[in-house]
């Protein structure tokens, strides 16, 4: 007999995130790595310089004093720079720490001083924010400025453009051989409720990450794609692309701040790309662009969706096109592939509208995770489609603890509770129906605040539309209506009940509807319940 | 600052076999695995099934007091029962030893004696090989007979059935949960000289090759697909496909022996098969038989070829059917996959004509293996696609030794060297020129005994042709083509050379042509140029 040590007979290779680099750079060395700008020039560079100047980078990192552990934040848009950052950082064990320009100050300025960054390496353009923040950031010691040649300090601290703090720099530094658990990125969710919460990638996660993102049924990218990367690098770690690419050494086109209809189609086309990936309104106004000059996409074959839900209309617009739509769900915390509307072959067996159906659910989980649904009392709730659960995650990818976190984040079982309420059907299909925080409980049952506000949304005189909880007396919670109208309408709430009418439950009808000017948002787009709840504390007399 | 270790902080979650087989008993149940027989009649079974029984067999091996580490023989052809070992042995941290039934006898009991297998799990058609293998096999305990109900003692072991062996147990034994480094397989390579030799695959690196595996520019599974798979489960890993399956949720279906061309056909739009991988012969005989025919093949999208090269003939005929062929190499060594003639965007802007001469090469190495081409001194050459050069491989799949070995087979760099010599050209793609033992050295420069073979075999009246080294000494090394002409040609030494001419460099040709009635070959059906080498010393006398 062996002593397990004797029988370790295949080679040692540690998951650490430079190695996709490193193989792209050698085996696809002239394949591009293009930029636009705000200004819409393109930069075009290739996966050899990218790796080379990323070496750089590591090397100048290294001359500052940056040690393993190290936490290095980025404040940049998608840019050729930024891929650099994200290998250059992490791949000498430093990590990298995407900040969101979008966030407010306060939790941009909670989230670096709780992250304790030494360097920020950031866009020219966001200097105004570094000003406003910096003063009360004591961690950070300098500030590397992309796109800026010889700046002045910044709140005091010493500021240098991001060519010459790499130039001259050698490219034989030393990348990975460590400890693929080390971490690797981090990331911070920002609820809106309390504080922002860290999620440290480790090098392991981010590899098995990628792996799975590019099997068939995901991305699935090879060496013939092109992708255009719309979902932005500072956002639930810009859903693993940046490493994809890399490894499948696949063309990769960062598209600059310029999102509307025109320039993206332009890029599409320019660019030959085959699969892209953001979230719908994106989408919504390229098909705009396109039916309004009666335009053909040419190369695109995947689109991936998420961020929130995939509209019907916009499913069956690409469908039309012969772009394939892929609905996916996750979070910053499930790094973030959860699930993806992959057809199966039982499902690919169903007539078209039922197909369709299916397709605009969430999806079913991969290998790389496990999920489950469950009541309040932690019961699993069965796979029937009707029954909406608590929706919990499990996984190499997902989350056990936030960061300087003293409890893990996962129940007894090891599951991560995702606080999405939803349910899973005979296909193994989630579909997402609601936030936990957002449900609305109402005589022991639950009601969906989403369900009612897709609906209400449809209504021609809506703008946007919220559902939010008021306290009853009898029934515990019961639905508000909360309606902000398109400029120059007015309706009643009336109007609106009637319309809800017939396509929710009876008991699921608003107990009212009022009309708003303005719609509270939070950083980051999303309906700010939190403060609509503060303002409707209950149902407003009529 | 926080340790390495407080920084831990995504989930554990160990590479083990056993996850890939959960997780389709659990997302898809009903997917099927479909068996046929020798008598061409089909077994219908599903991962459900299938993963209940593979934990039965687990429980069956714990209370027959298998324990981690032991090693567990199967001597079986493609069949349900064989995925269901496959799982069951290794899920408990037993490794899974496949045998190959073509071997010699001496090659067999050689390996079961130093594998040391404890228990054999064989169809009940290897009944006589067991017969006279297993009274000099003192390891071996008990045989497990898949097909057989009452079974007598084998060479006075005991023997029982499979299903009486599995009947009854438990299904809720624990799978996993151990150190991922742990062997999960082991696999002897049958070299034509010296001892077979055994490559013990961990459950890490079986994992991640399943991973590697099915990344979109390989197999690319999902769970639409119908996967045919031809390529035996006794040889070199069944190239990672019954992982893969279970991982993607793909159907399986496993062909039995009968590959001639109606059967195969038969198949392949029976069970609407979208993906099949075999070996060039089992595809010659299907196409031929569709030309006899004049049948298309209607779901078929993809052929995975290895094991020896393309002929472009079938590459052609493939691809006017519609059918992508993916050109891989690889070796038991390799776990198996190696490089795949995947397109870059690069070789997808070619004329045709030079994208098919892309496409017959080996092709490209995915992120898994790093490769180089040396010279004889270990010098790394250019790929220029001139110079063949030692085609040595590293990766997470690649082995470091053999099993029970004193030495590791990798050099300083950690290179594992194939045996095989190729070229890389500028596109990144190898080409395998010959075996490092076959080649010839002529005057200090090397002649390659497989590219003037397959001009010969060209010839209309060869059938196999074979180009082996005889000493010379004056060039130290001269080439000498051995021909086994087509039933009823003749031909003289004079034809062949002739046909040679202006096709190879005129140093490369033959010093002599000798004619065989019948050529020696191996156990796996490739040419035993160990025992041509042993008849013809020298060239003869014309």
């Amino acid at each position: 007999m062996h002593s397990a040590a004797d029988l370790r007979l295949m080679q040692t290779w540690a998951l650490t995130v430079d190695k996709p680099l490193t193989h792209a750079s050698r085996w696809h060395p002239r394949t591009e790595i293009v930029s636009r700008n705000a200004a819409g020039l393109a930069t075009r560079s290739n996966y050899a310089t990218v790796e080379r100047r990323a070496r750089q980078l590591s090397a100048a990192l290294l001359a500052a004093g940056v040690v393993q552990g190290d936490r290095i934040a980025t404040l940049a848009m998608n840019g050729a720079e930024h891929v650099e950052a994200w290998f250059g950082i992490a791949a000498i064990g430093s990590i990298c720490h995407t900040l969101n320009p979008r966030l407010f100050d306060e939790q941009l300025r909670f989230i670096i001083n709780h992250a304790g960054d030494r360097i920020v390496i950031a866009d020219a353009a966001f200097v105004p924010i570094l000003e406003r923040l910096l003063p009360s950031c004591p961690t950070v010691e300098r500030i590397v400025l992309i796109g800026a040649e010889a700046p002045p300090p910044i709140a005091g601290k010493p500021a240098v453009g991001y060519e010459a703090f790499i130039d001259g720099q050698p490219v034989d530094v030393a990348w990975g051989d460590f400890d693929e658990n080390l971490p690797a990125g981090l990331c911070y969710t920002s609820g809106t409720t309390g504080n922002p919460k860290g999620v440290l990638y480790s090098h392991r996660s981010q590899m098995l990450h990628t792996l799975f993102a590019n099997i068939g049924e995901n991305l699935g990218l090879t060496a013939r794609d092109a992708v255009l990367m719309v979902v932005p690098m500072f956002h639930a770690n810009a859903w693993g692309v940046p490493f994809a690419t890399a490894m499948s050494g696949t063309k990769l086109v960062l598209p600059g701040p310029k999102l509307d209809g025109e320039s993206v189609y332009g890029l599409l086309e320019g660019e030959a790309i085959t699969i892209s990936c953001a979230v719908p309104t994106v989408w919504q106004l390229l098909l705009d662009y396109l039916t309004s000059k009666h335009l053909k996409l040419t190369t695109l074959k995947k689109v991936l969706i998420g961020g929130s839900a995939c509209p019907e209309a916009l499913l069956r617009a690409f469908d039309e096109l012969g772009v394939h739509v892929l609905h996916a769900w996750g979070m910053t915390e499930t790094s973030p592939i959860g699930t993806g509307a992959v057809e199966s072959a039982a499902v690919a067996r169903l007539p078209k509208k039922e197909r369709i159906a299916q397709q605009l659910k969430q999806g079913r989980v991969s290998l790389s995770v496990d999920m489950k649904i469950t009541d309040d009392e932690g019961r699993t709730l069965p796979h029937d489609g009707r029954q909406p659960g608590h929706v919990k995650v499990k996984g190499p990818c997902v989350i056990a603890r936030y960061f300087r976190a003293e409890q893990d984040a996962v129940d007894a079982e090891g599951y991560f509770d995702s606080g999405d309420i939803g349910t899973i059907d005979e296909y193994g299909y989630l579909q997402i129906t609601d936030r936990a925080k957002d449900l609305i409980k109402s005589g022991g049952e639950w009601i969906s605040s989403v369900e009612i506000e897709n609906i209400a949304a449809g209504h021609p005189k809506a703008l946007i539309a919220a559902v939010i909880a008021v306290p009853d007396p009898k029934w515990r919670e019961r639905p508000l209506l909360v309606v902000k109208l398109r400029p120059g309408e007015s309706a009643t709430a009336a109007e609106f009940l009637g319309f809800l009418e017939g396509k929710i439950a009876r008991w699921w009808m608003p107990d009212g509807v009022v009309f708003v000017e303005e719609m509270p948002l939070g950083a980051t787009g999303k309906l700010d319940k939190k403060r609509l709840r503060v303002l409707f504390p209950a149902v407003p007399a009529p």
